[in-house]
């Protein structure tokens, strides 16, 4: 059956995907969330009809999200990540040996229970078998409110900023971030397009600047997301992502990674020159 | 009229863009050649089917196939251009005021005329005005058996590796541009999608390293290729692409570039663990 | 180049038609004008992005919305099209040797101009070579306000009750309608999808019947419209369809027609259970 | 999320239809089957990608196919469906009190199962519960092959004359249904779209009257088959479809019908020129 789902990128530009299967399909309290099974990317997880993660590239965005600042951060302990229902962030988290406590505060149950059902090699270590890893079922700002000074990193694995993550988005969410990290703490949020979402980028990143002393933006290939080219928001206390990285620990891991790696690191920081303007102050 | 145009980048996953004219749509000896207008990347010119080039992001993948090799080579005074009818490439080269003479060798005719006619900032310097270029309507091969020791650098600016543009990812040819570039020359060739086209690479750059002393891959990403993650193989008798790169003179150029800076030349070739798989030997 | 144009038939479904070649496309005063080339119907008309007419489809259309009127009433001899501007109607009206006169009141010249210069087989009676026709670039409406008991036949070949024909849908200009024919006349007006456009239908036949004593539905089959299946409304001031219907003059017309026949005027009658429901009174 | 099914009815045209579960999807012994849900047609069944029935639209098909022949024949006590696993032939023959018993006879038990689990209302007379009914899962050929001069009417309920239904448009197998009929006996089978399918009707029909004495096509609307446009052949040993005809009987029916009509039936035998064409001898 020649089954498509199409995701505009615009009203003018999309993505079209054949679809063999829908594994689930049901609507929680904030949003609508379909499981598919495609031929190219594997399972696929949507929020409210738009691609979240695909089996097949969710290893770049996972990569990328979570590898830059547990590299460049000397000891990062306690993490959090707001969003992330899917598990991959925390899966990565979890490669790092130095980290004592991972805390997932996802918005959405049904994300996290259906991850567990349908995205088994996402959702590994948020299945209750690892004892590094907690889990609340949260509104993120709630929950950072009430934590002061407590993570070296928080990662912000948000949706775009419509629908429940708009306040994720807002130079008050940040200042609560910053709240919530030690005084060498770091921030990484997704960032949007480059190329589609220039206005985005722009208020996002003067939001950022507002409370962080450094903020810097790097790249990502992921083929599910709009135009392929998806950036991220490096925010730091004291840390530089590439100035304070440590080359040999990274390049030194102990697990592979099939995106990210030390070369990649300090290339990732290294813009196109659009790219840059979009942030220019 | 909601008319969409549709590329399937394999049988499974595809781009779909929305069109509002055919401006020319007709079929050379070689291919068929179609020009529309887009609302989301202005005119877009395909072959046989494909997408080549589009207004709104032509500029990264001429910014790419010319300045990383333009900015290596000390002196480059003679560039060869095979293929790159839409005069991109020959329009970005122009820039470097060391090229005295750029020889475009375009096998189709017709995707030169049609270009000069409907993508006029593209084609502005093959247009007959500018005395630093020459035309050849011709077989790349062809021309190149002909042309010992004579250029700096060669840029293969072609179609994908099916219909007329085969020839040019074998073996053979890499030893024939061997033979016409000068004893400290540089080749670039544009080298497919590391997420989509991993055997193409493998095979393409086996084929290179048995005729070149130096092969690196490099990366840019472009939103209307296949994955929107795209490679170019810097090929190369004596010169590294980021070892013997000349930093401050990229850094002084006396134009502008909306992708290229001085800082992603470097950043190009720090590449994904799995891209650097696919050409591992 | 795969381009695709499809027109939704509703929110949820629609037909998508392979085309070719955009052959002109423009605004007028009144709507958006598209023809394109399709390699499974000819050329095809848009107004406002909705198919009207198809080379490969459109003897259907004029067949149904000229022969019944024209076999049923015995001496037609002079004929208003209001609409119809590519002239497929006006050509079958041509072919009944008793009409001594037909005029087209086609309210946008730019359709007529077009129809001649791009759809000739359509448009052949309207290129300015037949005596027996007249063209009126005019309101429908302000046209038949100033002719009084005048004509034979009036067909309402109208587009869809939005945009500039919504006023054709309505009693008042039934009532007008009534005026301009002659004690005998008949007026054919195409009446919509009944698997689509129910409650257009009940209410489109409620304003007939208000003016109208003899009021029927019949049915045609036409592929490029919603569901495949339409309708036309025969109305009329004393002559019934089938029991006033000439079988013998039908029979022995001196044309040729593809679709019509005079076994078929009386099963076009002969509808569906739900199309008769709904138009019910 | 948005997920259109698209059916190709010719390499350059096709029907969308928004799709927004998968229910079944599987594959049996002789094909693929997926039942879908939708918004404009309810549940829908395909087999190899081919849609069979919608919930929506299937009353026509399930009227056209069924009670022509059972209004035609004086008496029909024992009849067979050869395919028809979806059950919605047997439904509207269980209409008919007269009919002693109706032999469904399906190739596919999949089909028979899944459709008394997902499509109960067409399903409702074989899942059991009807004494007058019997189910063979079996190769409609062999079956008639082993039953003579037994039935009143034999209805060729199949997919199209490619895949496992090929055999079902051949001479050699109307010869056996001819056998399978009482002397006065009917055979209906669906006969594919006269604006699509020329060729195979010429033939089909061809291969009837090589058989029938009495052989008529007739038409039926079915929005979601190709075209909109689709076909029946009546083929009889002595009853004539409209002169044999019992109008009384059909009128006086009593169950209701959203397609068929006592009106209908004759008109269903009135055929557009070009369909009488695509058989003419």
């Amino acid at each position: 059956m020649d089954l498509w789902y199409t995701e505009k990128h615009s009203d003018n530009v999309g993505i079209t995907i054949k679809t063999t299967k829908t594994l689930f399909s049901g609507k929680s309290q904030y949003q609508q969330l379909d499981i598919v099974e495609t031929l190219e990317f594997g399972r696929m997880m949507l929020l409210d009809g738009l691609v979240m993660v695909t089996e097949r590239d969710e290893f770049i965005y996972h990569d990328m999200i979570t590898h830059p600042a547990l590299f460049t951060h000397p000891n990062p302990k306690k993490v959090l990540v707001i969003g992330g229902g899917d598990g991959g962030s925390i899966r990565e988290i979890m490669k790092h040996p130095e980290v004592e406590l991972a805390v997932l505060c996802e918005i959405d149950g049904l994300v996290i229970e259906k991850s567990i059902e349908y995205l088994p090699t996402m959702a590994s270590a948020i299945n209750g078998s690892n004892p590094r890893v907690k889990l609340h079922v949260d509104d993120g700002l709630a929950y950072i409110r009430d934590h002061q000074n407590e993570f070296d990193v928080i990662l912000v694995d948000s949706t775009d900023p419509i629908g429940p993550a708009v306040g994720l988005f807002e130079e008050n969410f940040y200042r609560l971030v910053f709240s919530a990290l030690k005084d060498d703490g770091i921030m990484i949020a997704q960032s949007e397009s480059p190329f589609y979402h220039a206005d985005i980028q722009k208020s996002m990143y003067h939001n950022l600047r507002a409370v962080f002393p450094i903020v810097e933006m790097y790249q990502a290939f992921i083929p599910t997301y709009p135009s392929g080219f998806w950036s991220f928001a490096f925010s730091s206390k004291i840390y530089h992502p590439t100035k304070d990285f440590d080359h040999d620990r990274a390049k030194n891991r102990n697990f592979k990674t099939r995106y990210y790696n030390e070369e990649l690191h300090r290339g990732a920081f290294m813009l196109p020159t659009f790219a840059r303007d979009n942030i220019a102050e």
